[in-house]
């Protein structure tokens, strides 16, 4: 009943054998396209030799399976605050081009150093939702959102050590945002993130 | 530079004639509509006082100042678990509004009477964005984001006793949802998430 | 001195030698089944060759001991919100079953996807008690709470990442459960769901 | 569609008003009994001016509406283990009773004095389903439950101070009852706990 | 032994009483200037009435005794998120200051309108160490420190609601900072941030 | 300046050689006995081929090396709740031995079958003082305090799964315990609780 | 059976009728002293009218009732940090005295003036057993341990603001202390801690 | 536009790849110093085979790359209180080196054993501003703090078990220190201790 929407596999707590059999079903039984989230390289491997149409991205530990060409519209903008937080951000990007959304990025551009974000300010008044994923003490959704009008969605990530309490503090931090404006998903959860904005980023399309 | 954006007050721990002052000033200075909340009954007797077209509404603890006729676009849903939840949806309903999107409400629809909730289904698909108010174990927001294909922003609020911790117990759960394209707020904060749905909104009417 | 009950070790914890024993010495002493439960394959593998007629679960981590032949009675019905959560429900199913109770499954009804369960609700209503095992969220215990005028034992799992904190924001959900009836369990503790779940489940039989 | 099954109130966070309102309508609308909880005596007599055959438990701060005689069957046990716990425990009592349970008490069998608690074990096999009723460290539970082939349903109280955490430390002292059959619901949660034990009692009946 | 350090009385907990006798003995005993903090408006008037030469900061909830002239030094600046953050920056304020430094205050430059802080970054770089005191996430700490080559002292506040659990997110953000050259006092703790900087400051003046 | 009180090595966190050097040298300098703590069985082999005449105990993971004949006096009881408790049982009744305290031990008493304890009560009045280990829920603590009159030392262990929180729930437990003259160590502290239990046993013998 | 020791009552939670009742029942029945704890003024000028005898220490908020004359014994040291640690440091000495220790006190050495500690060492050697009461950061208790060969009763209290988590730091903090010798009761509990230390004080007599 | 500061690599969560590859061309780059924190042997290895001049600091898991000769200034005192605490006190004395300042170190002064860090108080008394690092109860901030008029920077480690959580019993006494002039880093962040006291130092030596 959901058209146009990708079919999702969580793969993390399932054997090799059970996600190559879900995602071979899925595979044949439907013409959306296929994500499969926290996928390792060993299992992406096997899948490839019996899907070599589906592409693995390693830094996102994610699988894509395009079916058909796909046209993406409007502009969610992704960013992320330092290097570690890649993998978040790709799952996020990965999973809103999936669902037919254009998407920019804009990574390591973390408070501390702020002129770098002031910088880029042109591509987030471009952008029609934007997404941000920052760990350690997640200042940047604030930033962000107190520097734009759109819809900020913040994916604390469990980057840090000590009293980050596994991607606790940016959580929190990004829940008090003194930003409108700015809503959270679970920490590292990329894909929900990603997902959500898509769902955001169609809202502009629709009315056409 | 924010236009068409009201300007928001926040009251708590502000003294009544800081509130006053602020109202008044913004008043004069600005033809955006204004917000005030968590402004408690007193205050609002003295604000009305001075500023008798100013409307405050008592269940959400929050004045709205509407400068000249606004017309209310697009389709903001509001629902709510239970009816201590209510003062939070209406903090939701009246921001959103304010910012002049059109706002529906469905209350008392929690799911440990799951059949009320799926006899209003109607108003769930006709949304473009659903806010969803619970306390206690705060499944509401599950429920829904498994129902429907829009966004769904997510508030927990504070009711409840015992191992609710606050709000702590709805917070997790909505963070924690199953289902995809569910974004969390604060506890019992209304003003935020009908702030991000109003942007959400915006967005279908912006393309036109 | 509890007749027809199992005798239950726990493996978690112990050496492959005391376990060998432990087992071994019960299987000799008494008339009653057996349980072992959080055992590990290598560990069962060892039992086996002892003890070939014991029955070992692999996806439940559990080993039975059956004592000549059992009559099951009544209707337990044990469900599962994800894929994940089967070790912990077939934990509580063979547990039940183990004491002597009639047991159905009910497997990945989540509320993400809330039509699925609606349609099986004929096995709702035919239970006596229902366990209820989910992770992440752990919606589902107040939604068959509220559907269901039974007990249920609902039982929070370990599934999930983040702010699921290891199965905490699923204990405080059943917890705060706004359904009446729900009364909770440790954290993927299915044994003690199961066990709760066949004692209440013998009250019906007990008194013809 | 419950038939027998009481209609219930939850006061906290309600007005005088919203309360009276709903009780007396409830009172014409069903033939079902009528339980207010948490209802303080203010408010109850009020509701006693105008509906002079509730009965209101201050103890409990509960109100209970009985219709027609009814008779109370089964065997329910409500255990406490100190007299502060007792506002809890009538809950639960109360709770049981207005559901059609027959209830015995027992109170102020704390584990400092086991004796006092074992003198009375004849009270304990005599019970279909024991509800324990204990704050501070909540240690009851487990002994109860050691003693007995019955399910416990285990009520935290907030009672304690300090590193009690206004019922966090008897709550987790439950959830990991070294004894099989206890089941916990919330911190102070007397009425959750009367009305699971009474749907656990009434399978005793059903069958005959 | 510590010459030119305030006496410092804290006055939470402490009776109206002790708080005078206190105040009345270090006033005839030393030469040092006297130090007051969490007194309430209704203390401070009895102390004034004996002590006029005393000065009592409502806002701050301070008294300073001020013993003799005293040449301020230095560069310390004081900046605040937000208005509701005011009392605990004048508590460290004014500490600094009755240590002997000259301070500088730049309030209301939360990072939700990051712009107002960049245009007084020249005050930032003037300043030889500088507290920033932030409540909510307390982002500030994170965007100044990453400004600036000056030790950042970083005092977060109670303020804010939900999420917040009384100045913990802040706490944490601050810890977290992935600036370099943050140090973090305890919650509303203006006092400790104020008394630390005066140390600092001074290490500039004692070389000469 | 403590004579007779052995000389302590805490081995978690140094290196082998580390180990090996610094239990040399306290060998050739003192005359007082050697514990060696949390010392793993790789390490130990080491340490006996250097030190034959110590004597390694592996369920406690300690090495004691006991200087010329000891007399043990008075009378410490250490109590386990279960099988899995009995490492941190060991290294207290090992440490108050090598401390010079005679050491009656009593093993998997658990509240869960409250008679095996009971049957044991002539140990319990026996004792001057009674070391009680616990994981799980910890009850066991509370009941052994409200039968005796003595000074009861509790060590909650790390024993158990979910809400055990690795200790957290056995040791708010032992904190809020009902009875009297109960005092609490660390989680998994063997060694803190026999120390300190030996410090108390001295007490009645030096006054003679 | 307990004979010497006094009869306890915890007056919070309980009702001023209730108080009184108790108190005067106990008072007939029995010839040990009574000791009532967190009682209020107000009530405990109601008991004083009734029962002349007893006294009342208000800061301790702790009621005596002594029967007969009384020999104090041993030598138990309370200490204390600071000024606002008194109500439970009195609540300690009161306690043990009542249970016939002798008690010296020595308040207000917080390790912030360690020389003040220092000075007094000739009382810490002297005693037979310590209670060491300190709010905020608990240092003391981890200090005194170290300089001392007894044992150590560490009392944390809710002294302190902000991170100090109404005595979770304090309490953590002496949990974890370095020294060994030192075991804990629960935050604010000076009962607990006066009746173990004077449990322990016993051991010296019983002996003789 | 930091002049004199190092470049700083943090190496947690970075392919050995990234490492090398940042390290060289920062190595071509900049005449500034390098450090690169959380660096583990094998990484450290590959990187001296390219950059002979490199030093790695086992210990500290640090490597810096000293560019010309440096001359250090002025007096950071860096103190630990265990040997297990030395990684971080020697990755914070590093950086302070580093950055250009004169670095004493005083380790293995715990507070068990108070006369040790009296003994030294003179290294005390000569330092600008003194880093304290320790883990278990982390009382060492406080006596410290207590001892001297300059500003303390307080570092929690991990180190400990049990209710020591990781470092949060350290974090929260440090933060709740009783003594004035304490200010906190994260858990385990020696860099930034090391780094903030450097910032401080040489406040010291700019004004001359
Ligand atoms: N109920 C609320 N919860 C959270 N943030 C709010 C709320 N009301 C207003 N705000 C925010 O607070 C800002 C105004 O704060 P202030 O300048 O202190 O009055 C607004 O721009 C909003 O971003
Ligand atoms: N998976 C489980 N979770 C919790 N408790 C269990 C589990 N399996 C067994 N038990 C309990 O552990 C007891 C056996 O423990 P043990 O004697 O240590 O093997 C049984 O009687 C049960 O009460
Ligand atoms: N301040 C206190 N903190 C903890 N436990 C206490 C306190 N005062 C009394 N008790 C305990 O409470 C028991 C009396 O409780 P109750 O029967 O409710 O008055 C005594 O036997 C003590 O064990
Ligand atoms: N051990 C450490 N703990 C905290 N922050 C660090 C540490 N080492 C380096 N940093 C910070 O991390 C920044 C470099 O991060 P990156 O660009 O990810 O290598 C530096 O500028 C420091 O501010
Ligand atoms: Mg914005
Ligand atoms: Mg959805
Ligand atoms: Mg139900
Ligand atoms: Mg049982
Ligand atoms: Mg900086
Ligand atoms: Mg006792
Ligand atoms: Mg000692
Ligand atoms: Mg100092």
């Amino acid at each position: 009943i959901r058209q146009g929407f990708p079919e999702v596999v969580y793969c993390e707590g399932k054997t090799v054998e059970q996600i190559i059999t879900i995602i071979e079903q899925l595979n044949q039984r439907t013409d959306s396209n296929i994500l499969a989230t926290r996928m390792i390289p060993q299992v992406a491997e096997k899948v490839l030799a019996k899907i070599p149409q589906a592409e693995y991205h390693e830094l996102a530990r994610m699988m894509v399976i395009q079916k058909g060409k796909q046209k993406r519209v409007g502009n969610v903008l992704v960013m992320s605050a330092g290097t570690s937080d890649l993998p978040v951000a790709e799952e996020a990007a990965l999973t809103a081009e999936a669902m037919g959304s254009r998407v920019e990025r804009l990574y390591d551009v973390g408070v501390a150093g702020i002129h770098r974000l002031l910088l880029n300010h042109k591509q987030l008044f471009a952008a029609r939702v934007i997404v941000v994923v920052a760990g350690m003490e997640g200042a940047l959704a604030s930033v962000v959102g107190g520097l734009v009008d759109k819809p900020v969605i913040a994916v604390p990530t469990s980057v840090g050590y000590g009293a980050s309490f596994k991607g606790l503090a940016a959580l929190l931090t990004m829940l008090n945002s003194c930003a409108s404006g700015v809503a959270v998903v679970n920490i590292d959860n990329g894909f929900g993130a990603g997902y959500t904005a898509a769902l955001i980023n169609r809202i502009g399309e629709k009315e056409e």
